[in-house]
């Protein structure tokens, strides 16, 4: 690992990206060297909206072959849209350049495509859809658990403005405890709802409880019982801050990869 | 109040009663001065299986207008049927011993009947569904707070041999909060379950989840938030001894009534 | 209470006072009639930084009598400091205007001029130091279960920048809680530390523990136990707008009072 | 793995040991065939007071390598003491028996002499301090996560008949933690206990809390904490039965063992 990894982000104005050129400048092994923006090209970022604390300039690119011939980035941090995702990552490796991506939409093609790209540079790729590490700790950790307990709820517990029940952690969480379970139903085969829902949402058997209260920000807990005992396993987020460990650990990670990995649970040990 | 209660027990060899003999026993304000029981009569408690701790004989009366005047008790602890349980007050009123009763299936006439007796006689009687006093206060003080907060969930938690959903204390303690907050359905308006039965069972809009899990005893939480904050009332349950700090509490308080109360939630202030 | 309180504040611009002019803007019930500032004085509200969103123009006072005069407040919220605020105080309810005070550097000659000054008038003041309905409530209800549990434990934690540990709501809960409880020193008597300080802080014998974790905002549990059972309240806060529903009600509730009330505490009930 | 099991229990009348006779007895690939025991010998299990619900007879020897030779026991559950439990896992291993040993205290010479014997046999034994298998797991996610959190804090809450604190699995905790982490002292470097004792006992910078209250069983959960975050590791015991699944869990893992393992925490994945 080079002692100071040169970092170029792509969508630094997004919620997420002005979090990452914030973390990136922070950081003591990591350099911000360029980013990559359609708004503001040939300016300096220290100069845009929200950025004013920016110690120096940061140049502002839109064409991310001039980019890297520029700056000679090491990784190139990624908080945009699949789609110029997807072109963004493939640019980057053709010019040896580490993609780090913050995207959920690739198809399984595109995958393929950037994997193969990635070991005929051999160089590494992280995607992940999920960067909050507290998070992918805990859907690992319940994964692992799930091998010793049959038995387990998921209690997740958000925001009333939230739409959807349950949650994508959830359901992500629960499919993954799946995998290491035999399949069973939760609770008592008699059991009988007197008010219909108490008993929640069922994937698989796997019982899942949504709560909407203003005050709660996000949470999720998963209980494992057996006789005599509970385990626990419970994240509460209240920042997007807490997105930024996990790009920092992909950033220090993919300098060492020569393949793509897709999830931040895979790059865990 | 007397330096020393005189407490006779009805019911000794059930679980509660069990405990109540102990709890009396042990009690330093208190005195065991006999128990009803349609088994035994004639003999002493400390023969009985189970009972061999007790440091002294205590007769087993089958009659009680006998035992009342044989043995003088202040205060009859009635953990019988509902059916025994009301004749028993009755008699017990009759003689000028104060009932304390742990039996939920008094009919309203019958709790008419025996609030005009006890007013004749001016002494008291407390008949209480419910003797664990944690569990009754987490009732009263989500009660309170349902004035000041309009947003309430609650999540029980129970063994999965329960076989309803929700427990009756769920349901109870959202009757008592509707008593105190306007109606409103929890969640956002447009909220969907993409898993049925994800945001629980709807008592008037209050939701409550039932979680079922082998290593959980007897649990609930009720939670309650608004703008930036979450109020939590939980009660964990693992015992039935649990019981008995509030049989204590009505011990003492009939001492000083000349009514009938019922419900644990109306002697605690 | 008047269908529509109109309401001045004092200290607009300061954290708390931002969060007030939304909170009186939002109400239904509510009207803001002017604020009290010493910058900006003869300017509209909605054109200092950060008001923009306001609907209409709130004149800006800094002479109080002029201000009660043009505006006819029924309510004036003070948010400044100790010394302005208790000269905010007097001058209002000589004027008939009900103060509404967030200050706790009050000394009780000042506390007792006041109270003397309401009774005079006939009118309502509230000065409370914790807005904070939640937690309020927490150390309200910590203090009624105090006189059935006399074991008791409380946990507090707190973002790692605070300085001081126990936090003052710990150190308030536990007095509080000892008003209602026989002194006692919780644990075993034969108990010993291995580790220094794993029993936390001793006030009178309840037990404080102070987490301190980035991560974690405002967070307190106050844990009651009993043989068998555990009945905890906790409370959770994470923004300042969780203050502004103890504003409101003492808005509301200081229309019909005719005395000085100190605390929010005490006019909840 | 054999279909069946063929398990011969040392110990049988301590509290484990009756959990661990009833366990092989319920469990459906294991069978137990005979038990050690110094009391009893020649007569049958189910004729000892608490065994009576034994469907068979179970045969009770003195002598391990008579009952070896006539019982063939794949595996021996030794539940006795340090001392009894090292010469029966020596015999044991002669015997080609394969021990599962729930024993704290065997010196290193004797694990070094143990782990030999196994390697010359070529079979498994398992020796592990703590059974409990959501404990174990506990400490293990601990462990990983200290990995990718620098901050953390635990918390054990137990029964307050408890003498020691910190109790040992939250010493224990911190030094399997401490394995993963850069040493640091949690908190503010500036903070200060305005009440001695507040912020807990101190393990290399790791801060503990012990809490001791009746109504609490054992309890621990592990704070990790990062900017916006925070990820809570949980366990609940209430009851002796909450051993067994690990030792179920090892009676199954020793049979494709082929040397000794110490600690539960190495056999899990």
């Amino acid at each position: 690992m080079p002692n100071n990894i040169k970092v170029v982000i792509a969508g630094p104005r997004g919620r997420m990206g002005r979090e990452a050129v914030k973390m990136v400048t922070d950081h003591d092994g990591m350099q911000l060297v360029s980013v990559i923006d359609y708004k503001n090209v040939g300016q300096s970022l220290d100069q845009v909206e929200g950025f004013g604390y920016l110690p120096e300039s940061i140049s502002i690119y839109n064409d991310l072959d001039i980019c890297f011939n520029e700056t000679s980035p090491d990784v190139l941090i990624d908080l945009t849209t699949p789609e110029t995702g997807y072109r963004h990552t493939k640019t980057a490796l053709l010019n040896n350049v580490r993609p780090v991506v913050g995207t959920t939409g690739f198809t399984s093609s595109q995958l393929d495509e950037l994997t193969n790209l990635a070991e005929e540079r051999n160089i590494g790729v992280i995607i992940a859809p999920n960067f909050a590490i507290g998070a992918v700790l805990m859907m690992k950790f319940s994964q692992m658990a799930a091998k010793y307990f049959e038995d387990v709820e998921i209690i997740e517990m958000h925001h009333d403005q939230k739409l959807d029940a349950p949650s994508g952690t959830a359901i992500k969480t629960a499919q993954m405890i799946r995998e290491n379970r035999t399949s069973k139903k939760q609770g008592h085969p008699a059991e009988e709802e007197t008010l219909e829902g108490a008993r929640g949402a069922d994937l698989d058997g796997i019982k899942i409880h949504s709560v909407r209260l203003p005050g709660l920000i996000a949470h999720q807990q998963v209980l494992f019982g057996s006789g005599g005992q509970l385990l626990t396993i419970r994240h509460d987020s209240n920042d997007r801050a807490s997105f930024m460990s996990g790009v920092s650990i992909c950033v220090e990670t993919v300098m060492n990869l020569n393949t793509l990995v897709y999830g931040l649970e895979n790059i865990l040990d």
